[in-house]
């Protein structure tokens, strides 16, 4: 992980998750999108084979996992708090789509820690999860199907956070300077002549393929 | 579903599924994204209990899956194959991110049916089946861990398909004629007088709930 990266910021906390098997599978597409703190707020079972098979690579995840006796310990030192959500709940908090969520929960972890607050499988938070939220954030589906899958909730979130992340940060801000007309044209050259000393490139025929990489450059 | 949108013309087509539980894992996916034909190449076990326990809500969908012998059999009166693939497979296709996919499917998709094409869960699609696509579409995913789980992918793409189909049509598209002026007021008006006869509203002191729905109006 880029050590910069506001991705390092966010964890996944799963409030009294029933099936293990969807611990694994959230620990499994949290992976994918390089989100790797995970807190537990009373899972039914944990650890559990179940979660261990589901989790396919995201093992350390799971190994890593933090299990917590309450919510309150799963959000210290969190500055934001964002529960996800299948519908309105009420009128007193923000209600953003997670698209729309996703820049702002960048924002905050480039500073501190954030919360991603997932209820259980069959009744989504509670009144009392819902108070300790400073923002609701739904994923935009069928108005009559609007469950999805707990791990399935995790992967669409992480995958909109990753994407605002990676939108967010320019090179320069990654601590890596763009690349100069120089490097460019001297990566082309090193290129061209590691291919000549390969053998990979004819040298007397070598106007064809180097165009195509000239190509792409554009 | 809106008979005007284009999801109706869209399929996702597993080709030679493992597990039937990802099967049903991706039917339940697609009802929460409005996406309902689901063909199914040679699956190895279906239809199948485990299926069904995942499915969740999504039983029709499973129950009208269509099990076809071969591929060509699933692509039939599709104008655009669109295989999901973690990894640039070759140069001789087009590679956009799903997101990038998702406007050109949602395109297409009003003219002809349209297929989402993904492979097994160990090893994606085979070279033959690459050969049906007309586009490859990926997951922007961490480089690292770039495996998805099936239903999650299938989550994804047809999370993407469907923000890009609300995005693009206009109730105007829909067939729906935008409200006038005369059909806003009129609205507010028979709102305003349902609330003075049913007694939710105090016709001595209107003003402030009244004010409230005009100010959500702007």
């Amino acid at each position: 992980m880029n050590p910069v990266s506001p991705l390092g910021n966010i964890r996944v906390v799963l409030s009294h998750t029933t099936h293990p098997g969807n611990i694994g599978a959230a620990a499994r597409a949290m992976r994918t999108m390089d989100i790797t703190a995970l807190y537990l707020v009373n899972p039914r079972r944990f650890p559990d084979a179940d979660a261990s098979a589901m989790a396919a690579g995201a093992d350390e995840i799971l190994a890593n996992a933090i299990v917590c006796a309450d919510l309150d310990e799963a959000l210290v030192e969190t500055t934001l708090v964002v529960g996800l959500t299948a519908r309105r709940r009420d009128l007193s908090h923000d209600m953003l789509t997670i698209r729309e969520a996703a820049p702002r929960i960048v924002q905050e972890a480039a500073a501190a820690p954030v919360a991603l607050l997932f209820g259980t499988e069959i009744s989504g938070l509670s009144n009392a999860e819902l108070d300790k939220c400073q923002l609701l954030a739904t994923i935009p589906t069928d108005p009559v199907h609007s469950s999805l899958n707990l791990a399935a909730s995790v992967q669409v979130s992480t995958y909109e956070v990753r994407q605002a992340a990676f939108k967010s940060i320019t090179p320069e801000e990654q601590g890596l300077p763009a690349a100069t007309f120089q490097d460019v044209e001297g990566f082309y050259a090193h290129l061209e002549q590691t291919l000549y000393d390969t053998g990979f490139l004819d040298p007397d025929e070598p106007k064809r393929l180097m165009q195509g990489f000239i190509d792409r450059k554009r």
